[in-house]
């Protein structure tokens, strides 16, 4: 899922975003309730109506950013008192009013609100932490009235594994329409989260989606579908972008490289994005070096259709059942990329 | 005229320009000759080529770039000696030079390289200018040897009838393919700046474009079409949309005005363009408040449509002679939208 923090996905437009194969997207609640207000987009009919995007929307439940952005942060049973990091005003939410929220909102997916535990983190308050997130992730399920719209339960619990599996035996029961591994991703190390991907995913029921928040890298996307994980959201492809970092089978290129100066070739000549379809290497530098606001946009089109063409690939890899030849192609292709621009002088 | 100064009408794209309904834009020597350099673009096939766009181009002579942007500037009967606004590098530009990077920029019409005069500017001062201007001109259509390049003189002279015939008279007899009024719009009010307009205009052969630089709003642009003007560039449509000034038929609208707030309506209802097809006063003015990157490009695709129409309007006016219709429409819209703003609490 491409994220859309601020009811747009940063630097294109809705007609773009399906063209690059986006098929959900991220929206963050923290962000639309401060501004514009989610009554306001309630009264303007919703999101998917303000922002002019006709596909699924998925919202997040306030909860990360409120531990990550806002100020003054109490949690306390209820919820969490906060102060906005727009103009410092002080706000309450707790599961109830994320979910009213999100439902003001009008998007497909709503996500219950948690607790997001900063990595590393003792036992003991983890622990703690996840008896609250379950505790709020009842009172969400109790309090979503609206029958379209989904909701998914957060599985939370560090890299401690009996507390992740506490986590599922409290969320089940409670019937979700998904469910999202939260807290990974936040500073453990690569081993321990495939480690505890793959622990949760084996507790998690067979039919129900598996969402990973906040991942990923490429190669973080091809190990987690191979374990199991149906949806991503990550700001990678789309901030990477405006940073002037592209993504190709071969790797990264940074576009701002000198060796790019008068390189007529597209970024990636197998893709078939309007970025590639339409401008050089060289035009593409030019832009991003003169700060021109059509770079961001042209490299944000190529990663979200590279990032698209990605889960497509995986997508049809299970369904033919050659996932591990996939995978081994995948990673052939990078460590060419790699030989290759280590054998170039920039 | 769109504006594309570093070879990228800003925030928009070449398709999104074409739909705009431009016909032809111009871009600017200096900023091109300084990067990513006129001779790269050569290499890479030129300039449509490089920004990807199909249609005509004109490209200003570097000149009113050099005195308005560049710094430590010595000019001389030879040219004009500058330093970089970029990197402080030292450079020197002459008529001959302004030819050669115009024509590897591979432009369809190319600028006479002239002297811009401050305003205001002693009489003394601006009769040399004139002739320098006219000795350059010389030597700007002695030494383009393109046959596929338009050349267009350009007319200076300040605010003196006179100077402005002495140049008229120089320029003429070299048979440029177009005239261009050049040190206008820069600090003259506005009845002066008409009146040097309708004065040149009268001295101009008929049969040749006339291209007023610089210039402008939109009330500027039917007042010079009357007087005879063909042909205008403006960074005003493109620069207010980014500053959140929105041009109607029924004035200017200032996007982030609390009253928009909730306003469903397009910024126009008449306009037709993919914004105001699209999205809403209060989705934009929600944009531009959260500095998305989306509202620039929404609102210069806008605003560049609107100017569209107005020459578009300009043009079938004078085609079935009811220029002066027109304009009482255009000033009565205007008229109407100031009062119905002035009626209304912000």
């Amino acid at each position: 899922m491409p994220v859309g923090t601020q009811g747009s996905v940063k630097a294109i437009s809705p007609d773009e975003l399906w063209q690059t194969g986006a098929e959900i997207i991220l929206s963050n609640t923290y962000h639309l309730y401060l501004r514009p207000g989610h009554t306001l987009i309630e009264s303007l009919g919703g999101l998917h109506r303000f922002m002019g995007w006709n596909g699924p929307i998925l919202t997040d439940s306030g909860g990360f950013q409120v531990y990550s952005l806002a100020r003054l942060r109490r949690i306390s049973e209820e919820g969490v008192v906060f102060q906005s990091h727009l103009d410092g005003s002080r706000h309450f939410i707790g599961p109830e009013q994320a979910m009213d929220i999100q439902r003001a909102l009008g998007s497909d997916i709503a996500m219950a609100f948690d607790e997001c535990v900063s990595y590393p983190a003792e036992y003991e308050y983890v622990e703690q932490s996840v008896q609250l997130t379950s505790r709020w992730a009842e009172r969400c399920r109790d309090h979503m009235k609206s029958t379209d719209q989904a909701l998914f339960g957060i599985v939370q619990g560090g890299v401690y594994r009996d507390l992740r599996e506490k986590s599922v035996r409290d969320l089940v029961p409670l019937g979700f329409d998904g469910y999202a591994l939260g807290g990974l991703a936040v500073g453990e190390d690569r081993d321990t989260r495939l480690r505890v991907i793959r622990e949760a995913i084996q507790m998690l029921p067979d039919d129900k989606p598996v969402y990973l928040m906040g991942v990923g890298a490429p190669e973080d996307l091809v190990e987690s579908v191979a374990l199991g994980v149906d949806m991503f959201d990550c700001v990678m492809p789309t901030r990477n972008a405006r940073n002037g970092t592209l993504f190709t089978d071969r790797g990264r290129m940074t576009i701002k490289n000198a060796r790019y100066s008068d390189d007529e070739r597209p970024v990636d000549e197998q893709c078939d994005c309007y970025t590639c379809t339409h401008f050089s290497r060289a035009y593409l530098r030019h832009l991003f070096l003169a700060r021109e606001l059509l770079a961001y946009r042209l490299n944000t089109i190529h990663n979200l259709r590279y990032y698209a063409r990605l889960m497509t690939g995986l997508r049809d890899a299970i369904k033919h059942a050659r996932l591990d030849a996939f995978k081994k192609a995948f990673y052939e292709m990078q460590a060419e990329g790699m030989k290759e621009s280590s054998s170039t002088i920039e």
